[in-house]
């Protein structure tokens, strides 16, 4: 099985050419970016999304406004653009360890501008072949959690769009299928932003997966009619202790999931893993404009002028995620131990 | 302080007319029903919602049919009249019982035609009084259980246009307010109708109620911050034991409220409480179309054909109820011996 999915790559010219994620499933439109500066507001206005993804989008995007910079002062130019692309979407971590890769490079390359240049191109391909290899290794983890016949349920999206184009959760299910499983998806649709509707129920149609769209709030009516075999979604930053920020409406998934005896699971890139954060409570949580929710697709719902409390993500605790499957394995309670030592094997295998 | 909702009424034809809600926020206009079939098939289309509000235009539309028919084979038009009106929407009891109460005429008055047409309408108006009455009964029951200053959360709509004005949920809230406390209101949008922010945010900002939106899936974020007091909502059908079913996504903020401490109350008419249904397994559950789910006001969210998920409501288990506001007092655990002595309680009162 391939995935169709190209949510984002760079042209001859070194620019970034993103799928128009705003406007699936109805329209496949591809912007080009022309400047780091710009990729920079992309991000910041969902053009493309999903941690993994902004994180390779911030590696072409630094890349492509590194050529744009003179030679003296470069650094103090560079650490600017950075702090803008750090500043477009504050949750995902990817982010920064992506911006943190590029600026490594700038220190090792002191005073050799053309080398650093083509070091920077080269690092932002690393990053997006090493998304996809990753991907395929979380999936090739996560493919024997899910049985034979498997019906499992899934919130926002984590698939090839969220990522290079292979995927995180979606991932899994793409290489369940690929080994010959029957997966049936129930995608939450993923209010305010739909990323279910609109996105996982789109790429889920073009790969030939088997899905049904159903309302957040219809996700706890489903876990209680037993249908269910496991949840399985993705993750914008893990703390050290296992607890996970996510797509808003994930914590309520997971606490249904425990009271059901459903096994919710994270997958998630190492690069996910925060262990500089001791726990949930240390995550800083994005709140996004008001008219996301008041609104769809720039067509208000609500009355005009009404207040909207608009969080992006939240946070499951780790006792409620029964594994957190990366490229490396599946990490397991006590969380605090596993996942350490998953990202120090990381560290080991680059 | 008085509500200024009047979501149906009778005109001086005895027509049925009724606030079509499907427009709300953003129109606000009346549509006259002409027949009792008519009336039926508005209920079906959600020109009206909410089970009191319904029940109401259930009474309404026998008493305009009943005019329509031949005294000559009266019994059995009428009874086709009622199959069709109980046809509209299966899960709401207050349908039923409305029309049990209208039947109950017939046959209390065979053979005497021209007086069975006047009680009939007469009990038409007795179901829309007793409603008011009932719902600022249930206000002045439930106003006690919010703080002098508090924060509620909600779910769907219960309020005026729930009802025949006053609500239930909502109405506790109204009857805070009246009583002077300081209320504010965070509502759930309640997909895929969005109830929330079309009703609820529209009634509140109507009335001068501090409100406030959010995605259904921001409700646990909510709770887990600490800064809900209670949650209240309405019900459509209460199994003798308490198990409650109300609109989808109801029992996911049950089950987080429990999971954070926060009292969560139902908020309903003893009409609403089905004391031949032992538990909630009992209840049945409507499914609706799936272009409520892949669609807003009609328009396309999802990709063309996907298949979607759409139960229209969920049962909470008695469990996670904090207490049940009916016009006789509130109801608490165990729901088994106090919801008989409170219907029973009805029953002698009227």
């Amino acid at each position: 099985m391939k995935s169709t999915i190209t949510p984002i790559r760079r042209d001859d010219a070194g620019h970034v050419v993103m799928l128009d994620q705003r406007l699936l499933p109805f329209e496949e439109v591809y912007l080009t970016f022309e400047s780091g500066e710009a990729v920079a507001q992309g991000i910041r206005d969902m053009v493309i999304r999903g941690a993994p993804a902004i994180g390779v989008a911030a590696a072409m995007g630094l890349a492509l406004g590194a050529r744009r910079l003179a030679a003296e002062g470069f650094g103090a130019a560079f650490a600017a653009l950075c702090d803008v692309m750090a500043a477009s979407r504050p949750t995902a971590v990817n982010l920064f360890w992506a911006i943190d890769r590029m600026k490594a490079l700038v220190e090792a390359h002191v005073g050799d501008h053309a080398s650093l240049l083509d070091a920077l191109d080269a690092e932002a391909e690393r990053v997006y072949a090493e998304d996809i290899a990753i991907c395929q290794a979380i999936g090739g983890h996560g493919a024997p959690l899910v049985p034979e016949e498997a019906t499992v349920l899934t919130h926002c999206n984590t698939g090839g769009l969220a990522t290079a184009g292979w995927g995180t959760a979606l991932g899994v299910v793409r290489s369940a299928v690929a080994a010959g499983k029957r997966v049936a998806v129930f995608a939450d649709e993923t209010r305010p932003y739909l990323q279910g509707s609109r996105l996982t129920a789109w790429e889920c149609l073009k790969d030939g997966i088997d899905v049904t769209v159903l309302a957040d709030g219809a996700a706890g009516f489903l876990l209680a009619s037993g249908r269910i075999d496991l949840a399985i979604v993705g993750a914008d930053r893990i703390a050290r202790n296992g607890d996970t920020a996510n797509k808003i409406g994930t914590y309520m998934v997971a606490t249904l999931c425990a009271r059901h005896g459903v096994p919710f699971y994270i997958a998630a890139p190492t690069s996910t893993v925060d262990l500089q954060i001791p726990d949930g409570a240390a995550i800083p949580i994005e709140e996004r404009p008001a008219e996301e929710v008041t609104g769809v697709f720039g067509k208000p719902i609500a009355p005009i002028g009404v207040k909207a409390f608009n969080p992006s993500f939240d946070v499951t605790p780790a006792e409620l995620i029964a594994g957190i499957v990366t490229e490396h394995g599946v990490a397991r309670a006590p969380y605090e131990e596993s996942l350490p030592a998953l990202v120090e094997l990381g560290a080991r295998v680059v």
